[in-house]
């Protein structure tokens, strides 16, 4: 079952047409293709589309993983069946067959090995267009119950753990769970869940990032900035973080660090240390702590969500 | 009386090597020469030193402009007599004669045209350490008295208005002067004063702003970064407002325009603009608006300072 | 006789639409006004136009300055008509009266006071396209007699002096003369004059050199890209020379230093020295030596040049 | 076999302290111990050290690979005493068991699981010298037969082609080999081998790359500059080519891709193609193709060399 990377994610947005003047018009990301209520985009690095806006109900429809090969496609399909979890197969343009199913905390995940290999991008600098936004890096999920989530996709889905938040009780706040060798393809913060915290897109260089909040600024967006520009003290990256036009998080996000060793130490932080949300000491705003995406269950139903036991908004942060 | 630019600042703190510690070691302005209470320290395009720092009572002595020639220095000195202003000579190593005075706001200024041309250190670059700090950019001073600060000084000594900010009764809440021809030597900001609100030095480029938030959080120093990193809507600067270890305001600041027109037309901000302060939309912390170094008159005694009939904080902002 | 800047150039070109798939499409110019076979540009932060192409004779017809007032503007041509200089009046769209003549040495020259003020475009980020072209910052000149020239710019019109390249016998190989305050306005290079070397454009930071190259790269057009980029010994910028598609040399420029004080100590370079061209020893293509642009005279007819007594190419660099 | 990644390289030096120079005071690469003739060095990202000079003759000990586990390291050992390749094991400090042996070519690997995890300075920036040197990325060797040694290590080892440089007849002259998911861990160059072309740095951003290329101007060591600043064509990366005080050449590289998946296309470029080499076209020196670092075998004689039977210097590029 051995997955590769956290490669797609499929939204629900209100308005295709809103959503493309945030996703392509601003951050300039380049449209693969559309058909009838879907649009396909990807990063300047990007040879597979890594996003699929679907007008209609507002949500997330799945979070993507490449796999290996189609092998690992059809273990993972034999796993599911095994364990009695429910599982549709479905292809999207330019990829699939896709394997949806839902972890057992509810968030709704697609797997994948075949996609369509898009024109290189990578070094047609006079095409490039908004800040730079080069490729999926991550995602990152709330969820109620980290620690279990934690443990289930380390076990199941062999992730590796590369920096965790802990109480004094060693309770997990959040942890960064990777399979590509960067800090992470998953992340789960405490929270009301499950539900989509944010995507996050690699940028070109800590400038970019720098780019992308004047760019919004200009544009008059900047009801948009929600958080950032800032260097996380977690995974060490410069980030922003923008909300799109439904409000589903986007991060922008940059020079972290290579993590790829079996025998890699994961990082803790205390929950009390206000280095790890930014580096330099800036507060996240409150609604960075509550606010995510409903996601959708294979139905199309919402996915009801859980509040945490631990408080929604760390200690002695804000 | 031609001024060229804002030149030097003398500051008043409390413990010269603990300044030092803050200056030199993590801003990496170099030291040119120490002698007695005193170390003359400038940023690594100066050929000139730009910065005093005197152990003793804490507060700021002078705003030190350079001017055109012996001529305009004595230009100075005659129109002073005239005026019946009090004024001193002294030197300083490296630097004189110089000429102290007050403005009639009871700012203490300096003036001078002669100073050692140090080694160039520019191209150096083997030697530089630090975030980038390359030259004194500007000074701001609190006032409470914003509007007649500006006239007098365009009107005095010929400075040049950029931006500045207003409200719907076109009262002056903050002004942007400059010299040397880019946004500022001299900036004036509504608040009690006469104080200084901060000195700003001109950084190597973007990421210069951000490796020095990145030096003061590794050092664990992260009290000293009052605001930012970001880009002013005003001067549309990348930014970052330090605390030295007396509260004196340190601005790192680059980017800016070139304003060296005569007919540059002056830009006007309404103090409502939340883009203003910054085009990000940040917010700016309390302490930005309320807190400030004293000045010390000729005779070495705090500048008595007066409260704005303007609020301290700007509507709508915070 | 004030000049405040080198303000803008006038140059003709045999193809506008492909001179305008230069300058617009790959580095981002803001076509500000087309009038029949003319188009007026700037960068993202002038509020002037500072480039007029014009369809027909390739070449160069003026070096235009922005003097500080209309009485500088009468001054000069007082002194022109009191020296005996021809002199022509003419408007330009957005730009005039401006004063035409050509200096001692045929440079054709133009002078102008007043200009449109367009709209303010620097905090327009949405809007920004190419790799960040902030503003013109100098042209370079070649002339057979660098030393007569600059000492008559130095003399006619207070330039002063940043920069220079001697030999043994301080013989003047090269000069950099500002106005502005900055390391030039004007650079005189010896060779076969005169004859326009290049004009250079101010870049928002040294990434966006590298992002101009990177650009042209993509649009398969590194036939352009003629020197660099690199770090220059003199002035310390980084920069790209680019050939446009008249042959007429580009420059990117950024990041050299403040030398606005009237007491700046010229640095002197032996044209020995291999760092002054490019600080870290990179050689220049022999063309970059040879190639320049015609000087037209005030009736449209070639300026003749004449070849340097010193050798074209520096001895002992290439 | 699971190789993870190259991990270190083992260079002898004639003079450490001269190396030292180069290294730690110019590239700012962290001493993590000394001891005897050797000196243990890595960059801010690494927990490991990456480097090991060692004062006696000069060449090339080995290119070391981190493997996954202990297992893995066994498996090795046992594939070689099967296919009756000559093995010794040794340890480092910090570094150990570490198997040694000879790859069919004669190149001399070394393979270690168990490493000292040194304290985190990735964020200790106020700590950070130099330009910005994070990690060990690559090496490249020269072979001639590039086709061969490319086939053994994707046969043998599992190494993933990612990019590739061929002729009309499809003859492979270089080869670009990646284990931990971007371009390459592993690089193959046509030319006298086996010798050990470069190792491989990577940067913290691009900036980092010109900032190294003035800390060796401003040193006066622009002779340690062999090539660059630029960008590859192949790999996309900024990159700056230096020699170390033996001639050891040393690549600073940032800002390629991400090449993690199984069913990425190996990009195929013409060995006539200008821009693979510079994307700008800038051309490499003849030492670039002609010179390297002899290799040492597990005797510590010098590995004998065969010349390629295609040519050192690709036709059309230089």
């Amino acid at each position: 079952m051995n997955i590769v990377r956290v490669a797609f994610v499929w939204l629900g947005v209100s308005e295709l047409e809103r959503s493309l003047g945030f996703y392509r018009d601003l951050l300039g990301l380049v449209v693969a293709h559309r058909e009838g209520n879907r649009a396909f985009l990807r990063g300047y690095e990007e040879l597979e589309w890594s996003l699929c806006l679907e007008e209609g109900p507002v949500g997330a429809w799945a979070v993507g993983f490449k796999v290996a090969s189609p092998e690992a496609l059809e273990a993972i399909a034999r796993w599911a069946s095994a364990q009695g979890v429910p599982q549709t197969q479905t292809s999207f343009w330019g990829r699939g067959p896709v394997l949806r199913l839902q972890d057992p905390f509810g968030n709704p995940l697609a797997f994948a090995y075949r996609a369509e290999k898009l024109p290189r991008l990578l070094q047609e600098y006079h095409l490039h267009r908004g800040p730079g936004v080069m490729r999926l890096d991550h995602v990152n999920l709330f969820s109620p119950r980290v620690g279990e989530a934690t443990a289930w996709y380390r076990e199941t889905f062999a992730f590796r753990l590369t920096e965790y938040t802990a109480d004094e009780q060693e309770r997990l706040w959040a942890s960064w769970l990777q399979r590509k060798g960067n800090v992470h393809d998953l992340a789960f913060t405490n929270g009301t869940g499950p539900r989509l915290h944010h995507l996050a897109y690699w940028m070109s260089d800590p400038l970019a990032v720098i780019r992308a909040a004047d760019i919004f600024a200009g544009a008059r967006r900047t009801d948009a900035l929600e958080r950032g520009p800032g260097r996380h003290g977690i995974s060490n990256a410069m980030f922003l973080y923008l909300r799109d036009p439904d409000g589903h998080r986007v991060e922008l996000y940059t020079a972290d660090y290579l993590a790829v060793d079996p025998d890699h130490p994961p990082l803790r932080w205390s929950v009390d240390d206000p280095r790890r949300q930014t580096l330099w000491g800036h507060r996240a705003p409150r609604s960075w702590f509550l606010e995510g995406t409903t996601f959708f269950d294979l139905e199309g139903n919402p996915v009801p969500t859980q509040e945490s036991e631990l408080p929604g908004i760390p200690p002695h942060v804000i």
